[in-house]
């Protein structure tokens, strides 16, 4: 089919939703991270200057670090200056070519720490600190013409391939945590070295043929280890180990066109799509693993839902969206780009949820009394942190936003592909692009296409849609608006966005009768701060809640809030009575899931009671 | 007020309802535990035959034991034979005396495995054990006129004195585990002896001014150790522990007539049944520490509710229904008995939960997937047990049945007041009773009263009863019927039985929006094994659902099943769509709640959805 995505550096945003977004990333969390970093001393680690008695590395230093590096690559790619962060890159770059062993290896933990562990240990994170250096260098090397970074990622990968495919010297066969396998292709597609491919074809081919021992409390599953990749079934294990392990399946088929592995990753993406997703786009909902469990367990309370899950989930779309014309990968991509990743990163940029959690009930938090407080039951946090200890997240959500152009559009030779949208000007080699929208405040968009070499513009419509308008011929097919191109092209589209509510499959207990509500990709939640009764007290009549739905943008924030007529339960002292179900009508406020938490700890709740 | 309770020696069960519980008990599940006692060792502890290589004794069997003993004793004094089973009491109760030390301790843990650890750890159950073994030799010295045993743990008693009160040589001035005041008030209350009065005080107001030091896991409201028992607010900690305390406690103030210690104690009964007591009537929400919780924290899945909290729960309404007409307390007595009581027991007879669920839902056992077994997130188990390791529950089930008669009627100078309604004689010393009656199965009755010397009889009406019918004349007041009494009466009575729902404080988060079916005192529950479609997809129309119910005594127990109209959520098959909330009309089938999982593990529900 030969589609070919178009590179986030080809797209600059302009005012509207995705620029703020960006900005924020750029301007603030990107520099709130580096401070932490520095603050903790995880960039210490790479000036190589560890010595008894001061902050100790840690194992997957390398990996932050080298996330927040590939971040300002983007950045800096795009056009962006960053000349302080830059700076910092050079100087660790040099510090990495300084400390690099003379045989290649290069980790900051194992060299100053435990060089005698060095490739004893799979879980260790080694080959996964390894994998984010490597795509970090490509990055840096794409955008800023230094070739440094890579020269040293190129040694240590020499030394890998000796150690883990010539020699075998190592402990293990494959690591535990996946992410090499991403990098070593897109080293092969940056630089068409076929060594490369062939490593991440074996790290991808050789798991779950050996290496069985898992430690005792997990089972092999957990890093997808108990079968050989082909025969996976369903989504199973650390979330974020599968998600970036499928990913680099359905990018290896697509290189190497090899359809039993296409085959198996179009499962597994389907597999988490219909039975094990957060209506936000958040995967794996268990604490314990950090994992999948079984299907249509999605407890929100509870909800384990790591950011770099979501990511990976998304970057997973991206990849299938590569070899398929099928609106769900960027169905998939657009849930998780405005609800999941929003929702990661705090209004003022500077703060970042690991867990993300689709209920807060503060009663509920620390309630067994009795227990010493470490002896409670966990639930996620109720707010957003500046600081983690394990830190995977933040430079994820730093690397992703500053490439989030990446999701936007697809061309192959006859047609180009819109399947995002916001306000931009995006320059292919066959149109100049421009996209006048306020969307996902607004469905309404002016899209331009000038100098126009394309025969055919597919326009996504979002599955959410039911109506919209177009002043331009087209045809509807598989979810996307076929129009035929010409060369100068100005479309006014409108997507008629208004509020509606989703509901979840019966099987999933924790849902049953329950809506949430949304307004076009945004999902919705109540918090307690805005409403003042419990919140599981809340229920809506969704006919009549729609019709009295006032949609408005608020002062804090460019988005829209939502408030509705809905009822609120009788108040009764007793604990049980004789059924009346009595309730009051109520003005609920909503506003979009990804901004709450924004105001201190408050009750917050996104599936409510609903009826017809 | 002068207030008795007629004690159940005075009651027979003719052909109805409880008579068929008390023989299944008596001629069943008495049997059966003492089976299961004889494998595990539990009588060979007290034979004190224990030497390295058998199994060893655990610091609990002796309560265990007495509590079986307690039951038989209560069976022998209500005319059953039982002879084997006194055959067996009499053996231990020689081995008891032959064993017993010197000084007159007697405990068959720590003389057979730890002499030195002797009254040293107050978690070690010691005086737990000392309180059953009393209470036992009470019951067994009432029914048989056989002093030995009291004889024993007399001695035992004096021991505990001294080493407690008199020369403090314990390690520790209160237990862990409360039980010891309970035996001691009703020692004093047998043999008049004011010394067992002074240590029952003891050890009840010592509680709370001392002992601080809890294992670091556990705070020390986990034995109601924070804080004098008299400045108790809420009920908390390990919940067994809590109502075996201030069941004491309001024994004491009414024996006593301490108006603080009985404040007290009402104040922690209406915080239970305000907002801590399911709706089977089981208390102590949590598996960690087996304790209550925060208010309103009633999670059905993973409800602990052990079987050993309801029963406490029960004594502590009886002890408080001792003092005041209140309905409250028959109420919550009714309550355990149709519900937390009755469930714990298989209808075999032979197998028991220690834990109680509100709700089944197989898929969510074991979830986690990738966790090997034993780290998984556990549930209560899905069946009852014929074995337990930990074996409180079913020898205090035990006890429990035989002396269920306890718990119907009280009188005072000038007044029979009946609470609790079955087919039975009773005599007390004023009137001859007779009911005949299907209760629970029918709220239909006959009550004759023949040799009447009371002046009025009070008749509970029950809270779930709106409409009645008697055929004779009566006030009704603070939900008592109240007729002028006559020498000879013969009373026609009716509660107008129906299906009816019963709906949960909104605080409640884990019920909003639900509803649980009753009849009569009965809570009923929803089998997937009877229902063909997930039992989260259910709801009902509540006003509807009751014209349409249609009640019926099964084949397989002697008590109502219900069939009433429902709904049941329309089937999709992606993982989320637009809200539409079709569904389609169902016939749900209800059973009894205590009649759940007996053919074999399948979902099971209480709550179900509700609309007007």
């Amino acid at each position: 089919m030969n589609m070919r995505n178009i590179a986030y550096n080809n797209i600059v945003f302009t005012d509207g939703f995705w620029k703020k977004r960006y900005e924020l990333n750029k301007d603030v969390s990107i520099k709130s991270v580096r401070d932490r970093f520095e603050e903790t001393s995880r960039f210490e680690a790479l000036r190589f200057t560890y010595e008894e008695g001061k902050p100790k590395p840690h194992v997957f230093y390398d990996s932050d670090v080298a996330k927040w590096m590939e971040g300002v690559a983007y950045l800096v790619h795009s056009g962006n200056e960053c000349e302080e962060e830059l700076k910092l890159c050079r100087e660790l770059i040099a510090s990495m070519k300084e400390h690099q062993r003379e045989d290649g290896y290069m980790n900051s933990y194992f060299q100053q720490v435990a060089p005698e562990k060095i490739f004893t240990d799979k879980n260790a994170h080694e080959l996964y600190c390894a994998g984010h250096l490597l795509e970090a260098a490509i990055a840096y090397d794409i955008a800023t013409g230094e070739h440094d970074f890579l020269d040293v990622m190129k040694k240590y990968f020499d030394y890998i391939e000796k150690c883990f495919i010539i020699d075998k010297t190592s402990s293990f066969s494959v690591p535990g945590h996946e992410e090499i396998e991403l990098a070593l292709l897109k080293m092969y597609e940056y630089c068409g070295e076929k060594k490369y491919l062939d490593m991440a074809m074996f790290f991808i081919n050789t798991r779950g043929t050996c290496d069985k021992a898992m430690p005792p409390m997990l089972r092999n599953c957990y890093d997808q280890n108990e079968m050989p990749v082909r025969e996976l079934q369903e989504a199973e294990g650390h979330a974020v180990r599968a998600v970036y392990l499928y990913t680099a399946m359905a990018e290896a088929a697509r290189i190497t066109e090899d359809k039993k592995l296409m085959d198996a990753a179009s499962r597994l993406f389907d597999n988490i799509l219909t039975s094990r997703m957060y209506v936000s786009g958040g995967v794996g909902s268990s604490k314990a693993g950090e994992a999948f469990t079984v299907k249509y367990d999605l407890p929100n309370l509870e909800a384990y839902s790591e950011t770099c899950a979501a990511i990976g989930y998304m970057l997973f779309a991206l990849a299938m969206q590569k070899v398929s014309l099928d609106t769900k990968y960027p169905e998939v991509i657009e849930r998780i780009m405005h609800n999941a990743l929003l929702v990661s990163t705090s209004l003022d940029g500077t703060s970042f949820f690991y867990q993300n959690p689709l209920e807060i009930h503060l009663a509920s938090v620390g309630k067994e009394t009795c227990m010493a407080p470490a002896n409670r039951s966990s639930l996620p946090p109720q707010e957003r942190y500046k600081v983690f200890q394990c830190s995977c997240c933040p430079p994820n959500i730093n690397r992703i936003f500053a490439r989030i152009g990446d999701f936007f559009f697809m061309e192959r030779d006859d047609a180009l592909i819109i399947n995002q949208y916001t306000a931009l000007r995006a320059n292919t080699t066959k149109a100049k692009i421009v996209i006048d929208t306020q969307y996902p405040v607004s469905g309404k968009m002016n899209i331009t296409i000038s100098g126009n070499k394309y025969k055919q513009i597919y326009l996504r419509k979002p599955a959410w849609c039911d109506e919209y308008t177009i002043d331009a011929q087209h045809t509807l097919k598989d979810g996307y608006i076929i129009l035929d191109a010409c060369e100068n092209m100005d479309i006014n589209l409108d997507f008629n966005m208004k509020p509606y509510f989703v509901e979840t499959n019966p099987a999933v207990r924790e849902n049953s009768g329950k809506v949430a509500l949304f307004y076009g990709p945004t999902l919705y939640c109540l918090e307690r701060i805005d409403n003042d009764y419990d919140l599981g007290a809340v229920c809506v009549s969704i006919e009549k809640a729609l019709e009295t739905a006032k949609v408005f943008i608020p002062a804090d924030y460019y988005m829209n809030n939502i408030d509705l007529e809905g009822y609120v339960d009788e108040y009764f002292p007793s604990l049980y009575r004789i059924a009346k179900l009595n309730s009051n009508n109520k003005i609920l406020h909503f506003r979009p899931y990804w901004t709450f938490a924004n105001r201190g700890k408050t009750d917050m709740k996104v599936w409510i009671r609903g009826t017809k």
